[in-house]
């Protein structure tokens, strides 16, 4: 009774003698770390082929796991081959707080998209580790499988990796049954995985932004509000092949013109709603495609992004309603095909949201409610818990290049807003539960 | 003395004594000759395959052979495999007026592009001969190699052939000169071929207009004015690859919209100018062209056709400046690359343009100038001689598919044309000489 007393008055002193606000990361550490990660698999031309299941991968994995068992996690590998680990908390009946990232890397990738919120991940286990910091919640560090080449480990943990897809080519070569046998997962029993609601107290996942509004705006911290939803759509004007030689001008039924029109269309619909939502055409062909012939047909495809599925569907429903007009005015047909990619957006906690913006204004920084316009494994995992997600600043915007940076600056602010949001996290979700 | 002037009395009595317009070619023989022509290498679809070199064209050749022997031609092969039919004239020291075109076809192509004009001028020759109807000069029926695989068989007689072009695949899978060795050529000897100005008195070629003018109109004979000369051009704007989902719409550099601007403005340049000008947009590409990429570049071919090359050039000035407008207006490059296709146009010769309206007017067929957008035989044949083309009706304009047709009636015109016309010239140039 004295002991279990003195403990309590040791572990209020330790937790609230410190205020939260001086717990610090490492910032040495932590970027050495993130450092000596860009080695592996690091080419000629600056850039990244760690890709997912490759050689590089897998040693990269050596020192991840070296890593986190320093900082005082329990490491295995699931049947995805995600890397976990784990810390227990004071209050074991307490579900617990996770956070994460990925270290694989698109083809001739940088050095920053995944690394930052993995590295920093463990860093905040170390700075809690070394500080004797005990969290209430078990704390639990993910780093996820080929998040670039689908989300492939936040997938399995939340039931959404079919057999189907396992036999899908990664970069690696490798299919992805074949790439998660490499890292020592057991992809047969991925399905044993699947985590359900209330299975996580939270989780958060620290990244760079991949795109230009932090930098563009000096501000530190972006407090992100969910993922968007994307849909693609795929239109075609049928128009009719023909001599491009012979057929004068007035005779022909050439569905490049009503393409041109849609593509300056999208662009006016897209901008004229207000709000973050983008649209883009990055493909376009004619058919046969040949110099001397005019299209018999006009295929481009339209990505529609938004936090809204209705916005999404807003904006989508104006582009429709113009092909149609623009087909008839050029007495032609339009064909549309949607492709099915991310149809839901994956939105964040807001009661998280508001936890990372007043841990990052007690450190000074900062902040900015955007949406994230590219996928993570976040939005996988909040299909069964309360989800956040920290952005740091990317120069110009860049990712998925040799030419990706985020500052050493940026990069332990973002560690301590998670260090801090972590902690916040613990004394709330504790109370509340 | 006595025979001479008997002969003289009989030729004149002969030649004059038949009004011209009173000679026909045989309607019956011609259509079943097109017919029988079209057996060789007839396909499942109904199109044919009868290309170059393939061994539907070599037994389609021995065909035309036994025809052009049964019309009163001596045969031969030349080096490039042409097939060349001589008839005496009774004047020697007279050059030949020359007649022909191809037999061979795009794959899966129709049965009148080429064999109309091939087999009209042996009719026309079987015509002469059972009519006993001798020209004054020698006449040549030149059935032409793998027009459609490029005019190879007018080129060498053009000295436009050079070794290199022998080494290009054909269709049929042989090379130009595998396949010309195959229909009895002999590649090496083919600079011998080279004609020079002064070898013919003239060129005919009979052919089906591949485009809708006539068949529209309802004209039953196209005088062709010359064969358009053709220029393209790519153009590439170069904007910033950038990630779809992460870039807002005012921080986007998306080369997609000059290069859609452009489509339309070239379509509206060619057309504010006065004439039968052509341009097209073929063939549009986007760089990556993932639909999650913001392209980095997107390249478009800009073809130009017209019969005056100053005509194209100015086409090209108003849409180079325009192009470099967008560029500037949306902070990008523009890049512009010439490729060379046809840069002269091959103009008809105006006296035998001249005779082929009279010829046609005076069997009470209704006429048309106009130029001929795609390329043909001819207009090799026009760098070292006088040149004229006859056009009939194509149906609905539609050309190299099965869809291909000319009716019986309109053939029989065209090869009466092409018979008057050799008649007239006959006279005519014959008064020259």
């Amino acid at each position: 009774m004295k002991s279990f007393i003195l403990s309590l008055i040791f572990l209020t002193l330790f937790r609230f003698g410190y205020s939260q606000s001086e717990l610090k990361v490492n910032q040495e550490r932590l970027n050495n770390s993130i450092q000596k990660l860009s080695t592996f698999g690091k080419n000629e031309a600056g850039g990244s082929d760690r890709v997912a299941y490759s050689k590089y991968d897998q040693e990269a994995r050596i020192y991840i796991k070296e890593l986190m068992t320093k900082a005082g996690l329990a490491v295995s590998t699931d049947f995805a081959g995600n890397l976990i680990g784990k810390k227990t908390g004071l209050n074991p009946s307490l579900k617990p707080i996770a956070f994460g990232s990925h270290i694989d890397e698109v083809p001739n990738g940088g050095d920053y998209d995944g690394p930052v919120g993995s590295l920093s991940a463990i860093e905040v286990v170390q700075t809690l580790s070394e500080n004797n910091w005990n969290t209430r919640h078990p704390l639990e560090v993910i780093i996820f499988t080929n998040e670039e080449g689908g989300v492939i480990g936040s997938r399995a943990l939340a039931g959404q990796l079919s057999p189907e897809a396992l036999k899908i080519k990664s970069s690696s070569g490798m299919t992805q049954y074949e790439g998660i046998k490499a890292i020592d997962g057991d992809p047969d029993r991925i399905p044993e995985l699947k985590r359900n609601s209330g299975d996580l107290a939270a989780f958060l996942e620290l990244h760079i932004e991949q795109g230009g509004n932090l930098d563009r705006e000096g501000i530190d911290i972006g407090v992100v509000e969910g993922i968007v939803a994307i849909e693609w759509y795929e239109f075609t004007f049928h128009g009719f092949a023909n001599h491009a030689g012979t057929t004068p001008m007035n005779m022909r039924k050439d569905p490049m013109l009503p393409a041109a029109r849609l593509v300056l269309a999208v662009n006016e619909i897209v901008n004229s709603f207000d709000g973050a939502q983008v649209a883009t055409v990055g493909k376009i062909e004619a058919f046969p495609g040949a110099g001397n012939v005019i299209p018999g047909e006009v295929k481009l495809n339209v990505e529609i992004r938004d936090l809204s599925s209705e916005k999404i569907h807003n904006v989508y429903e104006a582009i429709e309603k113009k092909a149609k007009t623009l087909a008839q005015e050029s007495d032609m047909e339009v064909s549309i095909n949607h492709i099915e990619v991310a149809s839901k957006p994956a939105l964040a906690n807001p009661e998280i949201q508001k936890t990372i913006e007043t841990s990052a204004k007690a450190l000074g920084l900062s902040t900015k409610y955007l949406p994230s316009g590219a996928g993570h494994d976040s939005q996988e995992i909040a299909r069964f818990a309360p989800i956040g997600m920290i952005f740091i600043p990317s120069k110009d915007g860049i990712s998925h290049s040799p030419q990706e940076y985020s500052s050493p600056e940026d990069i332990v602010n973002g560690a301590n807003v998670l260090l801090q949001t972590i902690i916040a996290l613990d004394r709330k979700l504790n109370s509340k539960n």
